[in-house]
């Protein structure tokens, strides 16, 4: 049996994920929950960390790498922001020690982008990741979900990228808003959706005054729940789409992220014409954990 | 001492308001709370109705004439729609008749559009009160509020209409999403404001990827919570602008809202040259109440 090497986290705003992991790059075993930080005073961590650990069986002496939120002001310890253009490589050499843990943590920095102000703690280890696996690649990134990023990534560095909140709004949309009386929480039709995404391309104007018609087709029109829920998102990606069109304009994207999400992704750049692949979100979070891992190694002889 | 006339209602999702007027549409008293639809079954309406009669000494014989959500089909009694364009005396012809109460209690209907499909139901009973000063009125109105309606009025109608659900989405970005975290309650800044509605007017398609930009500018950059508010503020009433463009391109706009939000829309109008007035909602809701029990009185011989 392979002997553990180092353990790889991922502490969000709103979940918690490790694993275990080999000195191959293996994953031996792995635990989550949802203990992100958004519930966890700073204080928090180093207790929530150390059940985990523990309940794993993993001894005192190895090494811990976390990426995320933990490492915000809000958050466990400060990794201050790397500031973009920036190499990817920085992440590890760059991450902080945790000081008040008798573990030996260390958490990697976010980015930061200046002008236009922007800000991204997990993406960035994601993207390494990808690098990780395709140390030649140079193009667009996005990585869908609360945060939708998009990252121009070139000569192993993030160039720039920006952030719409798609996700984030879908959910109060979907979940909250006085649309949420229109909406089923698993109906969808792929004829809704791309309509809605070929309306937003169109003519990405109109999309503040389609939001409410969703819910006025509902009380007066012969529209499905389920192509309700669809044409909002169409409606809110496509909106996406025009607000980052030098992003994907001239360029082959790769999407990061859940895989129903980036399947719908896939379908909004089949309608424009974008060449797009799908990766899966936690191969590279763990091959972006592994990459920092072993540049810390180098860098610090850990 | 006038004599009670009549009893007029304004009955929202979220707030209740009760006038007791004289025949002369003077308000002789008043009462309000926050029993709306959203927090009543179909059976309480009766109930808090009397309750609040009854605590003002309003006789059993008085009529009452209710417009808003209470008339919707998850209200106390549906109101059918009157389909636009439509006359706005028709409010008062068509009145429901509510069965299941010992008082004289009428609903007038909302108004629904077919194509684009839209709806609304309280704001008609505004325009008419503004049509109930101003009969000649011909124009825009807008009432800005959670969800804004702007209305176009001819030949004492309603022509058509458009929503945005500005106030709902401001609401959100602002005490919910992760914006919130950098919003003061109170705070404002003009210079903001008057930016933001600059840069949504003349890059409307940027507002999606500038909304986090407000969030990434307070992590790194030198901006105040009073100024991510208003900016905030200034990318959605500029969206909505734009969005609505067919109805203020080349018209004067009579706004109808709460007098602080209505001064927000003016300072916007004010940067695109839109000469604007803005009417308080409270006396346009009354008299649009008033006129319904005028024609009422005409039609029933109530």
């Amino acid at each position: 049996m392979s002997q553990t090497s180092f353990v790889a986290v991922d502490w969000g705003t709103s979940s918690f994920r490790l694993w275990v992991m080999d000195a191959s790059g293996e994953v031996l075993n792995s635990t989550q929950g949802p203990f992100g930080m958004s519930r966890l005073k700073p204080t928090d961590f180093s207790r929530v960390l150390e059940e985990n650990l523990n309940k794993l069986g993993v001894d005192a002496d190895v090494p811990v790498v976390i990426c995320g939120m933990a490492g915000a002001a809000q958050g466990w310890c400060e990794a201050p922001y790397l500031t973009a253009p920036t190499r990817l490589d920085a992440l590890g050499k760059c991450a902080v020690a945790v000081a008040n843990t008798m573990r030996h943590v260390r958490i990697l920095p976010g980015i930061k982008q200046l002008s236009p102000a922007n800000v991204m703690r997990g993406e960035e280890t994601q993207i390494s990741g990808l690098l990780h696996h395709h140390p030649d690649f140079s193009g667009t990134v996005c990585l869908p979900g609360t945060h939708t990023k998009w990252v121009r990534v070139a000569d192993k560095s993030i160039l720039d990228f920006e952030t719409c909140m798609t996700g984030e709004q879908f959910a109060f949309f979907s979940e909250t808003s006085v649309l949420s009386h229109s909406m089923t929480v698993e109906g969808w039709s792929d004829t809704a959706f791309a309509n809605a995404v070929a309306v937003a391309l169109d003519d990405p104007t109109s999309v503040p005054r389609l939001l409410f018609a969703i819910r006025a087709e509902m009380l007066i029109g012969e529209q499905s729940a389920a192509e309700a829920r669809a044409r909002l998102s169409g409606l809110l990606i496509g909106q996406e789409l025009v607000a980052t069109r030098p992003y994907w304009d001239q360029e082959n994207v790769t999407l990061i992220g859940a895989p129903k999400l980036c399947d719908l992704y896939l379908q909004a750049f089949e309608q424009i014409g974008i060449a797009g692949r799908a990766m899966d979100s936690e191969a590279m979070t763990v091959a972006g954990l592994l990459f920092a891992y072993q540049i810390q190694q180098e860098t610090h002889h850990v």
